[in-house]
């Protein structure tokens, strides 16, 4: 290895202690930390990303790129090469002060939006929400002048995506979904779900969660489960992954799904190759195709009717009272059932993308300066008038539902629903290769793993986002699978 | 203020955000985080341990303490300088690399031993605490090679603290306990206590932390309450405090005091003033201090006639079952029945300080050179047979029992039994002032929290241990003060 390489090495290794650092504040802030810590908190993260702010945008680290790729590299010092060189283009455009008070609004920020939405009250967010709307459109302004401001920020997430790319991807979601909505909503046959609404023990549901992570292969002495507001995976290193999950009493589906979503982030990293460790690499790749696994091991695992039926025994198990009369179809049947609705994390696999159109429309206009934040709430409510046709009654169940604003993450939404269809064409490629069906309904998740450990978790961000969705979706995105597998699958639920 | 004190603030700010992070890592492996994370941590430790070694002891501290002495200081500054140069005195004759290595080996220690305590077998444990050992015999040579090695590091946990002092206390304690001790085993009538061996359901326990910390006035915006195999404090932030305790399903006392011994730390670093934050003096005193205040809380509060009887009816409340025919005197004496055991931290107020001084003796002789790690069990068992005349079944409940020498701290034992004398002089003191027993029975500790933070809390670090001593222990530390409360304690409960 050469010289400039290893000591682009060390510096990685430095950005990985900050990072950790970083990372662990911001978990212990949504699981553990007392409520009225956010001012100490803010100055550790202030000087913990000056040290972050110092290695990537300092003088140094061009000098050592330069070195590094005189010489000769292997395809993974390359691909270090190139994520170290793009953040270096960004943020050695962003004043130092600018870079380590950021990290403070977003982390006050985020305490404003805890308390609005437990109150809520949008107004005790809504002065940070401005300033985190400013800070991301006058960054943009810093990484790319000439670019659009929203552009600059979905590029932020998945490297290339487009507004162009995103429009074209929600209209063709959009014309297969509202007719398929309306034929369920008039022609089909609504699955019976009154029992799911009900009283469900909180130590029943740990219980649960404990056996789905055990299902998944979540090992607790590499994983554990907290619990937070906004459910969230955090990777710490590859043999420590953090998962959290939000139980509601009267609704015991929410947090399993949660688990099993955020147990498909954490499936991810824990797969990343170690070889990558203490390298900008070892990580899940851009928000897309994070997404896709969350929501592949959500959806095409687990609310397919194999899975639902594996589970069922459980189930009825640790709630024998709220389920008697009850079959495993229709379990399956009620946790597929289609309903527009308020919450994007609640939302079927019909409607959820209806509820990331909202996000995507209004983060636009934010970041264009078209919106004004004390107009929002209202602009939320409209378009989920006009996009699932429901009242919002209130902001918590609306505007203020969704942690991602509150943090400065805009054009993080869209990922959600490219996941899902990226997810869909890699569970046809499982199809082709291995009985995915039939592991589903073993509850035999590790043919699925080792797949997707061999052809995507390994490699964390040392392939391009482009190179692992050619490579996973058989060749080139097509979101016309996703729609084809809801048509089939809705169908045949609803009687179509 | 002058340049160099404007300097030495900026040092110290950023001394707080890595110490922050390095505190909340700590906090977090002992309480949430999966237990295979030990190498990414131990590589986090590293990297922000050298920032803090950079700080402490680089060249640049001592230039800026001597231009800012040079200069008009306030007393509190006088005080930043002081610690910032006995640090500084100290760190600078540590080679960096030594100072960042032995941060991982503390983190892989402790999780040594939390294996091997968890598995009884000492041999998991025994090559980290050789290591742990040596690199304390190490530093004392390169801190003081003239002084002795304990000397040494009873001086860092409390400046002043020699083997002299301690020698002369622990012998006064002697000579008044193990009589007391005798007495009491054979005149005394020993308190009815079978009933505390029971099945303490969980929930109801930690409704019982709720409540005890409501009654502290440990608000849970403020101070939040975790789990951890050994319990214990810590501070991130005067507004920012974890306490921890350790549920036992047969023994509702021991979290109970666990409690109310954790929240006496909190209520002191809640108390420090906020015009120290930022600074090397904002966090409690030495460790003797320290101490005084979590067993002044554990055991004169929360081992009173008064506090107990307070509490009784929350007991009977949340135990109904279990405390049936039993009466609020009888719980009181059976929280203070003389029984000599196992382990210290459920150790009777008269047996506690043996415990200590079982310690005390060992890590001298293996800081010395004369305990070798592989006789440590034999040589711990012998003395408690010798000291306690239990005889110890295994290590998890004899060497393996405390988690101090697993991270290197070996010389702060001394300060729990130090605190606890300190502790019944300010007892006595607050007795002169106001009617501290009333108090107790009331359950309102304001009185109480107030006179400790106008008299110790307050002032953090900024004044001396020895000046903070002699304020509040009536001029002078006179052991007898504790060994005469014993005497009437339990004279009283024993019927001698």
């Amino acid at each position: 290895m050469n010289q400039a390489m290893q000591a682009l090495r060390t510096l990685q290794k430095e950005l990985y202690g900050y990072n950790y650092a970083i990372a662990l504040i911001d978990t212990d802030e949504a699981t553990v930390a007392p409520t009225e810590g956010t001012e100490g908190r803010g100055t550790a993260l202030e000087i913990l990303s000056a040290e972050v702010y110092r290695r990537i945008a300092g003088e140094e680290l061009p000098r050592l790129l330069a070195e590094a790729e005189a010489g000769e590299l292997t395809e993974q010092q390359a691909a270090e090469v190139r994520e170290l060189r793009r953040a270096n283009a960004q943020y050695s455009k962003v004043p130092a002060q600018e870079y380590t008070a950021a990290k403070r609004l977003f982390n006050q920020s985020r305490a404003a939006w805890f308390k609005a939405k437990a109150a809520n009250d949008f107004s005790i967010f809504a002065p940070y929400l401005q300033q985190c709307v400013e800070v991301r459109r006058r960054w943009a302004g810093y990484f790319a002048p000439e670019k659009d401001v929203y552009d600059t920020w979905l590029d932020e997430y998945q490297p290339g995506l487009t507004m162009a790319e995103c429009d074209r991807f929600f209209a063709a979601l959009r014309s297969a979904i509202v007719p398929l909505l309306h034929r369920i909503q008039t022609e089909g046959q609504a699955p019976k779900a009154d029992f799911l609404l009900g009283d469900w023990p909180l130590d029943k549901q740990q219980q649960l969660s404990d056996y789905v992570m055990q299902v998944m292969g979540l090992t607790r002495e590499h994983c554990v489960l907290g619990e937070a507001e906004h459910p969230f995976t955090q990777q710490l290193y590859d043999e420590d992954v953090r998962i959290t999950t939000h139980y509601h009493r009267e609704d015991m589906t929410s947090s399993l799904y949660s688990v099993i979503h955020e147990g498909g982030h954490a499936l991810y990293e824990r797969g990343v190759s170690p070889r990558l460790r203490y390298t900008v690499l070892a990580e899940g790749n851009c928000i897309g195709i994070h997404e896709s696994q969350s929501r592949l091991f959500e959806n095409f695992v687990g609310r397919s009717r194999g899975f639902v039926q594996f589970l069922w025994p459980k189930l009825r198990e640790l709630f024998p009272r709220q389920l008697e009369g009850v079959s495993g179809e229709e379990f399956y049947r009620a946790v597929n059932r289609v309903e527009p609705g308020l919450i994007r994390t609640e939302a079927d696999e019909v409607c959820y993308a209806l509820h990331v159109m909202v996000r995507y429309e209004l983060e636009k206009l934010l970041l264009h300066g078209e919106l004004e934040v004390k107009d929002l709430p209202a602009a939320w409510n409209r378009l989920y008038k006009e996009y699932l046709g429901v009242e919002v009654p209130d902001d918590a169940r609306g505007v203020l539902q969704d942690i991602h604003w509150s943090q400065g993450d805009f054009g993080y939404f869209p990922g959600y629903a490219l996941g899902t269809a990226y997810a869909a064409q890699m569970v046809q490629q499982m199809q082709h290769q291995f009985d995915f069906d039939s592991c589903c309904a073993a509850g035999d998740l590790q043919p699925i793993c080792d797949y997707l450990t061999q052809h995507l978790w390994q490699y964390g961000k040392e392939k391009t986002a482009d190179e692992l969705i050619a490579a996973n979706c058989g060749g080139s995105f097509d979101p016309m699978v996703f729609t084809r597998y809801l048509e089939e699958k809705y169908s045949e639920i609803y009687r179509l």
